[in-house]
């Protein structure tokens, strides 16, 4: 069954190779911590990994906007936190930020499009009926 | 000297790790292919990656928006195009596309803004007063 | 205090982005994986990331080597074990392998060989004397 | 036609996101400008990247020894040599340096052995005959 409103919360320790010579985390590695939380939620959304690999049928990114804030270092302990933002026929919108517990410092902001697509074929589908059931109060654009 | 629309073009070839088992190019992997981009257009702004190594001054991402058009697969040779888009006093925009010559396609389009950070205080500076007399006619937000 | 043979083990799980078009986990992230657990070990010897960031002093990886026997694929829940494995003046060693507990596979085993150096001077330390105390049993090369 | 003994030699410069905040060059990411060097020889042995993803036929690395010899640093231009070192009948090794010429200064040794492989079954195939008549020179172990 789906939840009435998916979220997740995720914990990363930030690594070597997360960090450049600047002394802070990378802008990219940030949104790798995000495809950790959005490969849960979309979990929860009923498109486990092992599914996809079989029924080649994959939640694909569209955009993502991402606003960094503050920068993370080596060591540190942080939260992604995401949740399904909205939804429409074909596409649907996560909401992420990744905060630092110990300071309370939000890091980064983001929010990406998300469409399901068939692949080798690479055709969008329409989204499952359920969805726009259970997530009435999420209409989006 | 500073040119009067700073741009470049740059090829990559698609790798083994650029890639997923979804069969098309991962959506991080471009972002790597725009930093390449991104530094060869900070080196002609005056910050080549020599000196930023020793003045410890860096240009950092504070936001990017990037839209994913076409997938890339394995082997294709892409085009990846950079330019300074605008200039205010503390912040300077890029815009980028990803294209594969071999059809024309366009597979990802990127805006980026940009600050000029001190480290390890992390203070943002201003830009260079040659900046605004040189990008004049790309004043921006 | 010092563990009397220092070993960890961590999971993960495989995301797209460990994955590449073959349909199998990239043999790069393998080693991203194994990072993961040297970091932990690392810890179990005293050295914190965090501690590192501030004393610039740094376990450094001078070779490895790696062997791959089986695929993983896209949502396989693995596990890195680690432990180190021999201890000499200014070298240890650790050992590595990763496993698929859904069905005992083997996916990889590596040895790496480190030092410890201060940075920014780059120079190679003498382990702590401690650790020969603790470790005669792991007597290395 | 195959070349006598097959060699590469290709350039990269190192980007913020191959350090890391010990201010150096990220193990990882030396094994990653290898893989270019790596495709590129598989080329001149037949195996492009485009036919690749068309048999499913790959050439897959099956283990990797690497020795950290010297550390890059932001923005270095390196080198990557690359060659077939030898061949036996299901198995051949390319040797790799990295080096900055510079300085000359040798940073990073490798050595690597692959196979050839059939996806998605994983099967390992017999190298080409006529690898054996080209590369009688370079017999394997």
């Amino acid at each position: 069954m789906l939840p009435e409103t998916p979220s997740i919360e995720t914990g990363v320790q930030v690594m070597f190779y997360d960090t450049d010579c600047a002394g802070v985390v990378h802008n990219l590695a940030y949104l790798r911590f995000i495809e950790l939380a959005r490969t849960q939620l979309a979990e929860q959304l009923g498109m486990g990994l092992q599914d996809m690999g079989r029924t080649q049928r994959f939640p694909v990114v569209v955009r993502i906007e991402v606003d960094y804030k503050r920068p993370g270092v080596l060591g540190d302990h942080l939260t992604v936190r995401g949740r399904l933002d909205s939804v429409s026929r074909s596409r649907f919108w996560f909401a992420f930020e990744i905060v630092r517990p110990s300071d309370g410092a939000v890091l980064v902001t983001s929010r990406q499009t998300c469409a399901l697509v068939q692949m080798p074929s690479g055709k969008p589908q329409r989204l499952p009926a359920e969805w726009i059931t259970c997530f009435g109060h999420l209409k989006g654009e």
